[in-house]
């Protein structure tokens, strides 16, 4: 297998540098996912488009009645400008793919290709999933599932390419392995006044500081110190005038959390400090709680799966038990459904100076890393399929 | 009197909205100034200008030897666009006589005139001070001092024509009558980093919240009941996005106080509570504080006579113990050097719509204000030289 | 008149002296009622007894008809042991004329002995007013009052010996001379845990210190800073163990003010505060709040008549223009309903190690200051009866 | 096997209600050890007395060479009044096996007991570690070790009969089972004075709130969320009086880590919070930590290994994966030192109204339960000699 991984690689390259250079924001994947649907058709296989959006899938049936095992890749771009030097640059100003997903796509055509070459030895039906929209809650996954896309589906697995983490290493993790990521908005309604007389003002910048300070008791004191929850206010902005009391200030966070128990109580809370500490100085508020993705919460067999695989693949010492992460993925909602698992496979290479963090102007992936990906691709759907569970 | 005074008011109508169309800047009081020294040389003074950049003064020798009653008019005007639709509009664009300082200048003038006229029953000189720069710190009081304008003077008085008093009131008090008004900037200078990862970064903005919730005990438990000092943390910015926690966070404020004691001791304790709040969260921090003028405390015989003096001109009922202002003035530097006192004479008329406050663009003056301004200006001159003491 | 009131000192110190051994606590004065009641009766005034619990007065009618003029001492001692070491010392184990009380009565049995001599020349009345129950709220002076004292009643005055104040001096201002003190009592209400269990506990004593930080920014503010309010936990005691999340924690406190608009507006703020705190973390609360008596206000002109007639006294440069002070007294009382004053007289004398604070279980007088006192109760009813107002 | 343990269930029965009729505190195990070193030298072992304290070892000799497999029992008592009404009630007044210490110790009796029988089959040695004072830091573990009692121990396991579990539970987890636990006091020392007087005072109350509050935000924002770290202020007690500002205020509190560089972060933040905090209103302090037990970290393959040979005998479903639990145990120096397990073993029994929790003054164990611990001892050591590592 390792071979005609080696001999479909530089196809694999062409593809990722050809979405690299056309990327499309989130919700506007159309040419990409055109030209998906065209090639898995060219492969022979059931294809059906605008799912979720612009959500591509194809399905694969094995010669053998079995199980459907879903493999997924992310089509959408970011608002980014590139600023990489190189053949492949993005032409479209502002929009580059920085996360990775123009390789997502190339691998999982790629398993695409490869595993339809193996169809006879399929036990089961093989479902690629190309999903829209990953960057931007509320996301593509979400619109997928409404839209049927796991009807009949037994296990799914992603794949995500990852910077941080060398060429040549897996991470995997059973349980929590990506946050809920929410949003919030909280403004202060005070009332302005002369910067020497506080009495007749309601004073909102005091009144948000004090919220501040009160979210952090928040934190250290009702959230399970076994858990993790985490509020961050990242920007305050109130008052235009160094003697003038102001009369609004505006603050922006998020809210991480594995444990659904505790992102509920977190929200809750986070209003009733805003309303009680409003109502304790004669203030009043705005408050806006955005719900990003949940956790990604991998099942503990698959993710056990992932980290037997991908031994085969790079050697025991390379699959690394990692940490929970604390951004947000909407893989989550596949596997509120079904059981699967997500997996981090090492796209960076210092040697080769690849070490930009995702989501940076000058993100790059090392493409020897689709190698790896397309190879646990392929082996997870053949392992599931070949064994039913682990 | 009050029938010259009559005689000479639409000169000072004039003079008043010649100054309000062609309004300078403070420190750029150059036609101003000329033209001051212009009428006080032709009234036969002895004139010195450039004295503390453009301040001018005039000396009236009476017929004998006494004590030197110096009286005050500042002449700058504000970086503020004229709104008022009338014939004496600023005619310099965003510049605006938008404080009354225009017709102190005519109200001293006529006073000049008056007492000239009277210069045979004076025993005693008058000093007329026409002072640059009242709007900006570090102000045309202090450089006029420091070019020796106090020389020989015994007495000051200063009054302000004030919108939010009605026609036909004097304001005054003894003792602390405007606030020491002094500015910070408090920057808050921590380590940015995900937000979701709170423990590599430095907040900054809990750093600065927690700095104002401890600047408010401060003011509770530190600053004498009976006595005032304000501390207002009047602009927070800090960090531009919901989901990274911020590096840097900066905080503009301003602090109140009569008392020189607490407003030294409010300073120590507000960089104290900047200092301590980042190191016990390992943020660094830069404080600057620039000290506005000191509060302008009346001499309390001198506020005594500018009250007896004004009954005789408004009647008893109309001269208000008025509260401390929280604004400031640099006629403080004056009151720290000699005796004299400064007062408030009604310059606003609901029926006219004359209402808007100081600093207003729709700002405008009853001008029938001036004649109690005058009148009140020559009493107190002739009141101090004729019996020395109250 | 000096020459009288010296030959009558010796006598004023055996009252005084008598009181002191035989103290009896607030709400109990019977048999120190009786003996003025009886002496007062000696001197053939009109004596009413039993008036707001253990309250005497006597009037003295004056030749011609005309205003009343009310002195009044209170007649309570402290529940404190007498330390001191002399023949005057207290015989009633714990009970303790530590505040002058002792000498207020023999000042004003004088008082009433010698205007009685000069009867013939009073154009009007004078009430002498010996109130119960002035050290603990509600007091003698609001049950008196109810009871009719003041019917009919022109002006009021008081007099406090003061150790604070050297003998010779005499103390007054117009205005605010003492504060509105108030009494409340927080109890958070938590639940308890396991220390290293912080969810499932409410934290009782991290509750109460938000409670606590909360209130300085009451102070900071919303009260006026040209005026006074003081907020005092005094007392916070909460929690047995070092491992286990406290429960319940209570808080004692004072409120000081002078002007009853920011009186009921920390009232309300402080169970504001409290209650909002409490819903923001999940406990909830008890608090009670205890009126103390008001704000002792002088009638500005009777401020200046005392400060005129102690001139006559003590010399003008004895008489002290005092600020404010943060006690309390139920002379304030007769305050809020007619005009008067109450004022400071000096009784500590370093010299004679006459030093001790009031309330001090060493506290005494220095027995001279007696003499000021008659001479200005004195001068004080013949000053209103001649002039009617200053 | 469990015939054999169920012949000997009777005399563990004994053994244990010997040892719960006659407690002894911590460090004052001497009646107990010398039973337990009589006994083990009647065994035939090689035992050792006077290790750490009363610490007692007995060591085994298999017929083969091999490992060398430590079992650990901890022997103290408590002071607590045992209010049991049983026969096996404490005999001593205010002491109490309160813990399940004393069927610990008969367990580990039973253990060596039935192994000595298997003596020809073990290949290795298998030493039986008595050990005292597990109560009271700085406990009897840290002294044994010191004397030398891991000397050639390859693993060790220790077992807790534990009642919030029921009984036929096991439960364990690799890594982190057992917090540290520390102590602190911090003492605010400002300057008391007069409630209404705050600016003349240094608020003890009103710091020692402020340190608790910042303590919050030491845990919201410096403490890893994906790791653990709790900070309790049990307690606090600071003044008298409601109207006398505090001069002190107390505070007592724990700490519970499992990773060591975060309890390491949290002491020197916590006393970085109370210096900056008492600097920033010029207070001074005192503060004292005290170092608990570190945390238990489980090495991986034992727990495993617990889990594997505790299925065997309760069966899959009731070996349960715990989450780490917040009381410190000081097991943890030997796992500092050695791999090893430490687990609990259910002891609870509702139907026979075994519920009280652990240091309770009913707490009492279902004994039964004892023989899942011989059970498990015995099964733990056979397992390690016979294959080395799972």
């Amino acid at each position: 297998m390792k071979e005609r991984i080696d001999q479909l690689f530089p196809q694999m390259v062409d593809w990722r540098r050809m979405f690299h250079q056309y990327p499309e924001l989130s919700y506007q994947e159309k040419n990409t996912s055109e030209k998906i649907a065209q090639f898995l058709r060219e492969l022979g296989l059931e294809v059906r488009t605008g799912i979720g959006g612009y959500g591509v899938t194809g399905l694969l049936k094995g010669k053998e009645a079995g199980p459907v095992v879903a493999l997924r890749a992310d089509m959408d771009a970011l608002p980014i400008q590139d600023e990489k030097n190189c053949s492949y640059r993005s032409k479209v100003p502002g929009v580059m793919h920085a996360c990775g997903h123009d390789a997502h796509m190339a691998m999982l055509m790629g398993t695409a290709m490869l595993l339809s070459e193996q169809k006879e030895k399929l036990k089961g039906d093989i479902l690629f999933i190309f999903q829209p929209a990953e960057e931007k809650p509320p996301g593509g996954a979400i619109a997928m599932i409404q839209d049927g896309v796991l009807h009949g589906v037994d296990v799914i697995y992603g794949i995500h390419l990852w910077t941080p983490l060398p060429l040549g290493v897996v991470g995997v993790r059973g349980g929590e392995i990506m946050a809920a990521s929410d949003a919030f908005m909280i403004e202060i309604i005070g009332r302005g006044g002369h910067g020497g007389i506080p009495h007749e003002a309601i004073d909102a910048v005091a009144i948000a500081s004090h919220v501040v300070v009160n979210l952090q008791t928040i934190v250290s004191r009702q959230v399970d110190p076994l858990k993790s929850g985490v509020i961050t206010v990242g920007s305050i902005q109130g008052g235009n005038a160094f003697n003038v009391i102001a009369d609004t200030c505006c603050m922006l966070g998020t809210v991480r959390t594995f444990d659904p128990v505790i992102r509920k109580m977190l929200v809750e809370r986070i209003e009733e400090v805003v309303k009680a500490t409003c109502q304790m100085y004669g203030a009043q508020y705005r408050f806006e709680y955005t719900y990003g993705y949940p956790a990604v919460i991998n099942d503990e067999q698959e993710a056990q799966r992932v980290a037997n695989v991908a031994s085969q693949i790079v050697g025991e010492q390379q699959v690394w038990h990692i940490p929970p992460m604390m951004p947000g993925e909407d893989f989550a909602y596949y596997l509120e459904r079904i059981p699967g698992a997500f997996c981090f496979v090492g796209a960076g290479n210092p040697e080769k100076q690849i070490v930009a963090p995702h989501h940076h102007p000058l993100f790059d992936i090392d493409e020897e890393a689709m190698k790896v990906g397309i190879e646990l691709f392929i082996r997870l759907a053949m392992d599931y399929l070949n064994k039913g569970t682990v």
